[in-house]
């Protein structure tokens, strides 16, 4: 099979540059496009120069069209807005369509809804695999260690810039483990500790936030029961996970039928 | 419904009176009698007053059959013959058994799968929930992460006085990457590294060993991809965590049909 | 060198029997009395019997006058009146004090203090070896890093049933980290983060907890910079290990001119 | 206090950039010269430009005497016949030499021996600050905790590319504790572990390695007690800090008399 060509949608982005590494360095994966927004001053230029890899052939285009007609896929990390107008040409060129974008509404969630009768879009708030798959890991042992036998708790370390706590992931992986459970996570969730805390409720999941440093995000969450605890942790070292992630979604979905995909699916489960 | 009550035999050892300190303290399930091969000092003697739980008005008896016969089930950590015997009893008074002897032989395994037609049998060589839960989260990590982004290895810490490595839960932790990857340990297995040993081999599964101090056990299993890895862990505090695992068996086993069960039916996959 | 004989005073309780099995199970020390106070169940009975050791042949007594002059030296963990006692008993006799008990007045510390000018008294708040060594570590390591450089977050796990937070050893160390750094905890210190918290602040010392399950006692310290992060830990496996501490500390101090010493001294720093 | 002169030597190289890049990051220094071999391709180019950092002004040359003339210092990790040749010239100008360089003979170090007659040189054949501050710890800790109570343990990860076993760094921790234990490391040390290993040796000093992922190298030192563990660790997450400490060294000896330095003074110890 040929390399899956792929367009990288706000390419002179922080994210895009990100991602056009990621293809640059996957095998079976290439770059057969990039696109901005009229006006960015990264069109007109080579997106290989751009993103440090020397030139690549590839010129930044305003035109997203062109650019979905000549590809198999398309990796989307750019705004809501954009993100379902992609969807719309992503099922026109009945393509792949892989969704990072955060913050839609409830109408955007519809239009993406509808796109994927035509295209097969794989979209997730985080594409790290090893996050998702954490997620996935923790959801069963909570349902498979009783609430009256371990307690459940989410540790996390981050950098000394970020600026609120807990980190998003760490609640997605607090969710995780309340579905687990079967509860909510809010209302069940002790999100601080200090003074007279009294003893640890049955069945609340508890919450602790580092900060220091450089680490671009380490999360784990503990179940902690009579004599014995289990850890299941992600350590993160670069921010390009989530490129890498996206790449990998668009190798897999490759050839599926059109459909909204998650990461759960990219991950076989 | 009534507490489960539980026979421990082999009672007056070191894994029988773990056994009857866990039940004394598991919600749901009580001590009803206590056996001893004919012959050993603990029999006539409070099963209560051994364990070091003052006395409980269960004298320990050389009569497995009659200690069956007022129970709900038998926790049986002996040996091979003594647990061919159990079996058959339990299976006449159509019973739970939980099973965790080790070193049986086929024409042993065929006995306890004819027992299992009357008796419900919960069978396994290490009853830690945590351990046996990881190995779950082990196998489904390793099928879900390819072997050509994410390198397998697995690190254990035992006590000073451990004479054998890996240990092995180690190698059981190290079966179920094996057999997520569905390839087979042996031969992909790295058991040392010294000296030169050139790049990793993608697909082998590594192992690494500490010794020190009186810790019982840790484990780790660590998936280490391109800028992330994941870890999951299992830490024992004490050993009592095998006995608490088998009560937990026992209580789920009660008010099952008969059949061959194990801990991943305990756990809910 | 004969074996150094030892006193356990409030040898019938928790910290009293522990100290017992510790003496018990270390080379050059044995317990040649046990004093509890007049009327206390364990008058009359044998220690070792008491401590699950079998019989010693030490009968517990209420004279700790008459025990304390045939001992080299005294264990204490008992109460700040008994204790001021004690160590005006062992400077009579000329013998060592370790003096664990906490919550000592200003008037009963000059009494110690008086008392130390011919008893050998080693003094602390925490007797274990590994946590006093790790806050000598955790000082020197924050006068070396500077705080523009590295931040410090200590991080603590303990068990359920914990009531307060974070622990007096997480503290403990925090203060051992201002120390290093020539600032007060108090007012440096963050103890909770949640919601919109602002980047991190330079030179503050942050606090992170997690409770759950049966763990003794987990304690880091972390200092993370710019593209590294040093960790030191302490794990507590049970709380034996404060009753070892104890007993290390008398066999260090026998034969040391009088004089009040801690831990540090112990260590050798 | 103006900002420190600093001329990068070997500027072109992996090693050179990433300097350049660390000097560019620290407050109190900046990039006055850079120096490259004649005949390297990257005489006459902006040293920021290559460093990806935009024109910083500064236009390689092959002439260290003079770029030498204006600094304050020179940063080096190149080669040995170099790195004595720039240390001479460091010696003329009576300035700071911070020599990473690693690979010389005895008759180099009597000449950078003798160039620290007029020279400020500081001296490491490992320039991260963490990596060195746990080396001190590390032996402190070996020599407060007796090899009688305390085992060691060195645990490294790095890579999958790496080719060598332990690490460079693992072997360095392991010489501290050695020294910290008053013994030799070769004789005590215990490489691998496989099979029946029997008991662990008192005083031996074990090493366990692990591989995999793209982790650019993590070590912890463990010192497992009777009940308690101390563990001393250190994460490297990116190659740059040997850059950073490089800087710090210069920084910290601006202004010290001339003579032969170590990480140990800059750290303060």
């Amino acid at each position: 099979m040929s390399d899956m060509g792929l367009v990288v949608v706000g390419a002179g982005g922080r994210m895009g540059l990100a991602l056009v590494r990621a293809v640059h360095e996957t095998e079976g994966a290439r770059v057969v496009a990039a696109v901005e927004r009229k006006g960015s001053p990264a069109i007109g230029k080579d997106i290989g120069e751009l993103a440090g890899l020397g030139p690549l052939g590839v010129i930044v285009s305003g035109d997203p069209l062109a650019a979905f007609a000549k590809a198999d896929g398309v990796l989307d990390f750019t705004a809501p807005a954009a993100s379902v107008e992609f969807a719309g040409y992503a099922a026109q060129a009945r393509i792949v369509h892989v969704l990072g974008t955060t913050g839609l509404k409830a109408d955007d969630d519809a239009r993406i809804a509808a796109a994927a009768r035509h295209a097969t879009i794989v979209r997730s708030g985080n594409m790290s695999l090893g996050v998702n798959l954490l997620a996935l890991l923790v959801e069963q042992a909570a349902r498979a260690l009783a609430a009256e036998d371990f307690d459940i708790e989410v540790l996390e370390m981050h950098h000394r810039n970020k600026v609120d706590a807990p980190s998003g992931t760490a609640l997605l992986l607090g969710e995780a483990a309340a579905a687990g459970r079967g509860i909510a996570l809010s209302g069940n969730d002790v999100r601080v500790r200090d003074g007279h805390t009294g003893p640890r409720e049955t069945g609340s999941i508890g919450f602790a936030t580092l900060r220091g440093g450089s680490m671009p995000g380490d999360h784990s969450v503990i179940l902690a029961g009579n004599g014995e605890v289990i850890t299941l942790s992600h350590h993160a070292q670069d921010r390009a996970i989530f490129a890498r992630g996206a790449v990998k979604a668009a190798l897999w979905a490759r050839g599926r039928k059109p459909g909204l995909y998650s990461m759960r699916d990219v991950l076989g489960f």
